[in-house]
């Protein structure tokens, strides 16, 4: 559950496009459910198998906890040094079933046999439990600050944030998936914005998740501005075998009705979002971006065949314009929610801090007061 | 207008699976029209830009001459040494409108440019004829036989082949787009053949056109029989400076409503049909294919939606197989309807003999007698 | 271990183009090293969690166990109802370190888990490590006949495939992740072929190895002739809730040095060899294929540089054709090589019968005897 | 020839990170030439055939006028309404021969087979002229202020572009195929722009050159100031019957070696940096994006085989940035160098007001001075 009281990037000051929903989060799109299992024990020395742990699961329901129905998608890697798994599927069918599980990179597998499992335990039905068999499980890296190689998640982690998932107010920072992650060098972790979108064929919510775990300090933009070269201290300790890991992982999520081709076009603008907050989508990052509609599709007409509705392409612009804007805004709010965390020897990763970036931000006259 | 008296592969008692349409061509999907401008002139001795000739166009109406709707497609590049234009766009729509053509290598531009302007000849709504601004255009190489950097083809002979089109019987062999073209180290040229479908959501036709220009001698099937090792002599006269170029376009229509990624997946199976005849797809192939669907879709509905109508996916494997096998037809018979040809300094392409053929597969147990 | 008296379907006088190497098995290219762990128990009615078991993992090792060196790599997936972890690295990098793992469905994470553990206890080198971390692990549906819900594949089970791997024969049919699975309704699982390829450049091999769980009875073609057609009978017992998945992994090695866009290019014709054997690859496939060069690439130059060496382009349709033709020849390995089994709930996956298999043959005219 | 008086976008202030070449411009790139055809003649009422005209051809040559050498290169779609021929070929290659040309949309055509008429016109050795056969040439549409279906282009323009090329300063904006483009709702054109970038193994450069027609006005970014929003007047005049048509064509050159999948990589960093611009790459946009190597790659060693040379990976993150900040300065240089034009029946395009854009740099703090 969200501290209502933790200022978000927009309580902050910092200017946005567009217009979010009530949530500003993923769960403003209807049918949305999002769950962490956050792992955090022991400090000090790493001791493989023993911790400390800094890692966790996050679960993102499409259309409940439980729900066997599919939703079309779309998937674009800008950068695949990393896991989504299941997408061959989504390539093929333009569709998936259940859950996607954000985790680190050394537990995607448990994670996604649990998935299997908790499908087994729970859905009677023989072929639509088989709909199960591909699960989606993506991994950013938290093997500096965390005993990566001790495989920490079992599976009632994953079970845990499968059932917990609820509508509502999504937790950011340093919680599921997101837990020992950092960005642009600060801590990072979760994030997750939306955006309304207004077309003459309705009004629909784009929501965006991401599990943000990558960038190059001097990179970082916040609304346009060179955040990240004016803050140039409170760097993460570096230690010697430090991975040079970095990824992020986008989802996108929308209650418009899209066909899987018009929402592989969703995706990549997820990486123009990226591309505002200052990324250049790094050698080593894991840049994996999943988009899919919560809309009811197909329906199965009388004559057997599939129907689908779709928004129109004369009106999908602003669809495009919501998934930048929401995914940038999703990043700054896994900056401006994270808090500083230390973990395996000591390493410790600092919060971005909320006063210098309001100074900052003033300075370029982009603060919002 | 196909020769009546000319036998077609499954004529000569060549076994085929699967359910022909009453033509057994791809004009047995509803609205299809094909036309061929066909170029032949000049003997003897190559003069650049005097001849010989032997070169065409081929147009393929989706809808019909002039239509102005989409149809949904799919594309497929098994080897992508060869130009189709138009394929970012339906990459990004998953649909293209107008005509597609087949002409030979160097004269792409000049058939693309003239297109566009029939287009803007017939078309007086300015939104419909901007979407002719991209057009389908593609190309395998004939310059072993005909003076190709002549660049003989004109606007005029592209209009002739888009005004020409028409349903009904399809001509065969050395026409059109097809005309100076080998297959095999046989002539070859242009082919056609289509499968019925019988799924429990309706019945639907599958056509296939080739543009065939590829293969090595031994390595040709016909329903599963070595053919091409057993027919070693009547060989191409190769020449000094001929290129290595070999290509096969392979056009797929359907009257089933299919999603664009539906119609992917039919595009890939049109390999299938090729390996059947032998082929492992070599390296100076350009072997792209494109399958589209003449159902009527999108509709728009009341709420201002599109409306896509689907055959389901539990229902695509015939549609699969009918690919497969029309294709495997369709190159069957543009080398069985392909007659021997001699072009610039006296190369010569020999037919493929029927009566060897026969006893070829007789003597494999092959032949329908 | 491959037992010496089983025939192998070159022995039982299948004719296949190009020449073999002397095992005619994936294991021809130096270095590449294959393991099995077989899991056989139980019988009778199935009790989820306890059996009975018919599954199992194979290991391949591209450069021998324990080998932390890359190699260059392509990846195509035909269909993609299926599962291969790390090709988002691999279409990134156009390479990939480690083992390749194969599986039944539902235990592709364990597996995938089990490697990076492995290497954890292996592997000093945190750097060499780290690339251990996006495994590839790849599967089929075994679940009709053995327990494919308890999943019962362990970490142990993955070790023993992995450290077990040698060169040498390799043993084809009931075996490793092989061991549960069916073909073209036969009984199937893991087979192997390998081509010798003789270019001006060098004399080299392309070794393939399928993990085959596919096919409509009726679509079977062997050396061309309708095999499928002729046996009718010796269908699998279908019980009610039997998912219709089917899949094929490809597994391509060669020796021959070759850029990751050529060796895509390779994995492309993987498809062609399963069309050879029939398949127009059915809507629940996952037809996957992954094609790797075990030469050392790349060298680092004195300049630093990374120097790659590659067969040029024009020397690389004899490899085209032996993909093709390895891949073709490993499916109806798999095939012959299977043996009748009875699973869970006593349905029944029956081998190939090798005397009508010949007589059918003989009466194609195809047998070599 | 750039008018030497004409301020770029970096003489005026605005700030951009990285070091460019000595002229910041494509051409710092070692061999690549660049040269332009404009086409300026008629004014006042649209005559179709007649004009007004405000179209060209730009050529621009990798390895210089004539060269027949290939270089290694990606391809990336952002958007793929667009045009852009010979990207199959770059697909299956990696590597591409001759010219790349830009123009509009409904002059591809005589573009494409003017360059292979160029082409067999000056290369004499006929299999070096063969790979002349499947031209690069991409487009946007200049239809809002020129007779585009007028297609007022003719192979002489192409000649003319193409045996001008030459290295040195860029003419930028209204030139070439940039002649009749717009920006942002701004005047646009050609921009380019380079970076130097120095890695262990050696000084390289990276070079960008746009043919830019895309944008909505309120997206505009200057270096992360909301220049867009400011500048609300100074719109285009738009007609009945315009077209939504807007696009983008990013060239990427090195003289860093690198293998296609790493220049594909460069190629997905284009639409990076045209992110930092504001562009969420609209529905109507053809964003095409190729990179390409102009190093001597690959060599053919003693043994005949190919040896490639490349940067390693660990050393590519300096070439990404490098990419996306380039394209991004190369954009608003063409915003910068674009000249108020009126075209067709009288509409008209404005120039980005450079002391506006000063003013409102300076507000944001933003302005180098």
């Amino acid at each position: 559950m969200q501290n209502e009281t933790k200022p978000r990037a927009r309580d902050l000051g910092v200017p946005f496009p567009g217009t979010p929903g009530s949530l500003n989060a993923i769960t403003d799109v209807n049918g949305v459910m999002v769950g962490h299992t956050t792992l955090i024990s022991g400090e000090g020395k790493l001791e493989v198998g023993k911790g400390p742990v800094r890692t966790g699961v996050t679960a993102v329901w499409p259309r409940g906890v439980g729900a066997t129905e599919g939703v079309s998608a779309g998937v674009f890697a800008l950068n695949g040094v990393g896991e989504m798994t299941g997408t061959h599927l989504i390539e093929e069918f333009g569709a998936f079933i259940g859950p996607v599980l954000l985790t680190n990179t050394l537990s995607v597998g448990v994670v996604r046999d649990a998935v299997i499992t908790w499908a087994r335990d729970h859905i009677a039905d023989a072929e639509k439990l088989f709909y199960f068999s591909l699960p989606v499980v993506a991994e950013t890296w938290d093997g500096n600050i965390s005993d990566a190689y001790g495989q920490h998640v079992r599976p009632r982690h994953v079970f845990a944030a499968l059932d917990g998932a609820a509508g509502g107010p999504v937790a950011e920072g340093n919680v599921g998936g997101g837990t020992g992650m950092s960005t642009y060098e600060f801590k990072g972790g979760i994030g997750t914005a939306s955006r309304r979108v207004s077309v003459p064929v309705g009004d629909y919510t784009v929501g965006a998740l991401v599990q943000s775990n990558f960038g190059r300090r001097e990179q970082l933009l916040v609304a346009g501005v060179p955040v990240g070269k004016e803050i140039d201290d409170l760097r993460p300790s570096r230690l010697p075998g430090d991975a040079l890991s970095s990824s992020i992982i986008i989802l996108v999520a929308t209650d418009a009705p899209f066909l899987p081709t018009q929402l592989k076009r969703l995706a990549r603008r997820a990486g123009l979002g990226l591309a505002r907050t200052g990324s250049t989508a790094h050698h080593h990052s894991g840049d994996i971006f999943l988009a899919f509609s919560t809309a009811v599709s197909p329906t199965r007409a009388g004559s057997g065949l599939d129907v689908y509705t779709a928004v129109p392409d004369a009106h999908i612009d602003p669809f495009f314009d919501a998934v930048a804007y929401a995914v940038e805004e999703a990043i700054i709010n896994a900056l401006a929610a994270a808090e500083t965390m230390t973990g395996k020897d000591g390493a410790t990763l600092h919060a971005l801090p909320h006063g210098r970036l309001q100074s900052i931000l003033r300075r370029y006259n982009r603060l919002h007061e």
